[in-house]
């Protein structure tokens, strides 16, 4: 659903903005349960440059291989010690890097027990750093507070700190003062119709009942949302940020759809 | 600070927009512990109608007392039995109800141990539309999944489920297909060189260390985080939503506030 | 293997002890996961009064219907109205009320969302105490402050109030002033050499990748958690309150059955 | 409180097992709120070896400055690089080390985000056993199941895993075939007639309330929880473990302490 939408518009939307490379989070793009190798491999193909992970990069086990031979998809760099895979990717174009990429995950609300991120991103920013001044940062988390105290902790020192996990678009977008480009949560690509891309009876059966309810990735109209960030390529100063977000509309009422209003 | 930019900015928001009604969030008003007597005084006299609370209702000890005396004030619907205060206010212009305004409080990572807000916010829905139509729900949650979760739940029930909390105004605002105006979060009026309010280097010295740092309000230029709202009187149902955001600009380089960039 | 340990010492230790009715928590009879229809059967065969269940009670989707056809199986008081089978149950002898046995489960820590525990068990024991003074809350919950809360909340009220859920026996069994017989854990019956019945090596796995290993039950030699409570017919009061705790020593060296040590 | 049964018993009870050093957790000596100076400098003075802390290790400001001062007394290991204080402390006779103290804090439901304490636990055992074969571990930990984690985890590396935190003493004492004693918790030395050590009618007020209710240290009689560890000083293996646990019998009745029962 989610992967639908970005094929559709990825292509387009790279045309239009002129955009020199594409990060997705995959991390719920197997029907929001983590991602697999063949996901990757299309997303690739679409002209994506990284993929992150998040709290479900591991929900499907083919990924603690696959991402050892795949450097362009990363996972969280506050895992433990000895996490399948790499934190951070830098990517080049004709040999000389473009922009490197770290993610980080939040600890508040986290379901997974990590290592100290801001600890963590300080010292790969510093490397990262050695090669190249453009730095997007994935901070994956729930908590507004972690998020913005990451913004601010990295004001200056990376091109962008972008939030994902919340599913959620934030209207909050801007350049902090030391040329840091932030925004809390750039939110979800998938079907709108739903609870954060589930389906919406199955979440509520579950809110309703407490009682174990599996659930469905939802269908319908999807949304697509996105940011564009400009940065300066001598300094890694960001220069824009600007939201994208693009909601359907169903082709056919949605009453019909859903059997419903 | 979040009061003084809603002083500043609330008369000529009205006068643009033309609101027949303002509501107002106010658990963090008084420096983002709750908030006082005095300080809902001063918001009503602003020309405020409804201040709405949350998990932060009680922490002023006063408030126990004077919300029993000002039905203007409402807490969360689903606290314990026997809490003071009600969670919905119908607004009256002329004698007739202009609109109802009821608050719920998520659960999923919520601080409180409270009653289904599903449930509550169902048999009230019912008995204010006994008195009006036109219905707004503050739902005051953590998790974008318990908003959305409310928002579909109530779709076509309420003019408005607009969520309140993380203090980060989202960019999803929507009318649902049965008519109901919906947001997962309208943010904050507050200091935005800060965590959600507070003090930055206090917030990242608690993220760093792990103790105890007693937090205190920020300053510096503003955030205002509002929502529009035009709801058709005689059916309830919602025909417009408007997100609006001003970001103050600093009167003087941040730097030299702040002793930093 | 917690169902082997009951089916071999449960018979000897009701002719020990004199016990004149039995209660067990199986909410992880099915390997961990929740307790399926024939284990209840199993179970009530050996001899067990009524089972009480906890965050896991529909874990095995059939306990959704089965509940409903067997009262003698109960899950807590709290869950949502709606929600399948009984709170409570009243074992008779010869027509007459013996005890009632109630189920209530914490709210601190638990994945559920539930309603108040307190105030749902005191209105549940106000009712079964018109047909006996003898009752029995089983408090399933996690945190030793709610468990303790609910014990002076109740003292006086019922014949015992005894925690389920962390698998482990706790020492401070006691004789409230009230009269309440009060223990704050009963603990498991199930294999010890592992992580509260789980295959220890498979936890550890987890705890130290943080990634989403499948738990599996543990084998090897057995605990065996119980608690005696003695009281007056005629008042409901204790009059004791005894801690069984037996642990089996392994037939052959643990080293060959773990290859380890 | 808690000192007073400490300072009361704590010599005969040194005199009757012959203990070779006393080891005590304080974060909850200041009624409740962390621990002061001076209660320190009492409690070595009363003949307690090293005291450890845990989640409240800092609710007194001076304990930052004052630790690093006071090498007995010493907090998690496993807090963030740059915490003041140690997380170990090696006890001399005669200057050879008799024994070490470790304490490392539980990541499950901690209010505190902390470093991986199996990681850490394992580096600073290794280090330690460079000076001596006896360590005793405080796993200060909510859960069960993470304790008993850290229990098989170092099982035959230290001669004991004693848990903290939830100030109610559990019956499972065991030496694991590795020869390391085990016990999930200690328990508590204050009040009994109190939820955890604070008055229980205004825990039980927060509980049923919901509100922000100020807690206060309970009165009345005394529990003293303690654990008796036997060793081979030449291999560090356990060779005994065994609980202590006093309940004070009040010297007049409940009712005339507390106006009830
Ligand atoms: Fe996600
Ligand atoms: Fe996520
Ligand atoms: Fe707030
Ligand atoms: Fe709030
Ligand atoms: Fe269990
Ligand atoms: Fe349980
Ligand atoms: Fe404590
Ligand atoms: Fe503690």
């Amino acid at each position: 659903m989610g992967r639908e939408v970005v094929a559709r518009r990825l292509t387009p939307l790279v045309k239009e903005t002129g955009a020199d490379a594409v990060i997705v989070n995959g991390e719920n793009a197997a029907g929001g349960k983590g991602i697999s190798a063949q996901i990757c491999q299309e997303l690739f193909s679409l002209g994506v440059d990284v993929i992150t992970l998040g709290n479900h990069a591991f929900d499907k086990r083919e990924i603690a291989t696959y991402i050892d031979g795949e450097p362009r998809l990363i996972r969280p760099l506050n895992y433990p010690p000895g996490t399948p895979g790499a934190g951070s990717y830098i990517v080049r174009r004709g040999g000389r890097p473009l922009l490197a990429v770290v993610q980080v995950q939040g600890r508040v609300y986290s379901p997974q027990l990590l290592e100290d991120p801001f600890r963590a991103v300080e010292g790969e920013v510093e490397r990262l750093r050695q090669s190249t001044p453009v730095i997007i940062v994935d901070c994956h988390a729930e908590a507004t507070s972690e998020k913005q105290a990451m913004g601010w902790f990295l004001d200056g020192q990376v091109s962008a700190v972008i939030g994902t996990h919340t599913h959620v678009q934030t209207a909050d977008e801007v350049i902090l003062p030391g040329g840091t480009a932030y925004m809390t949560d750039v939110g979800m690509c998938g079907p709108w119709v739903s609870v954060i891309g589930a389906d919406r009876e199955l979440v509520l059966e579950r809110f309703l009942t407490q009682r174990p309810v599996r659930l469905e990735a939802a269908r319908g109209p999807a949304i697509l949302s996105a940011v564009l960030i400009e940065v300066d390529e001598a300094t890694g100063k960001a220069t824009g940020i600007q939201r994208i977000l693009e909601r359907e509309v169903a082709t056919e009422p949605l009453a019909s759809l859903f059997g419903r209003w």
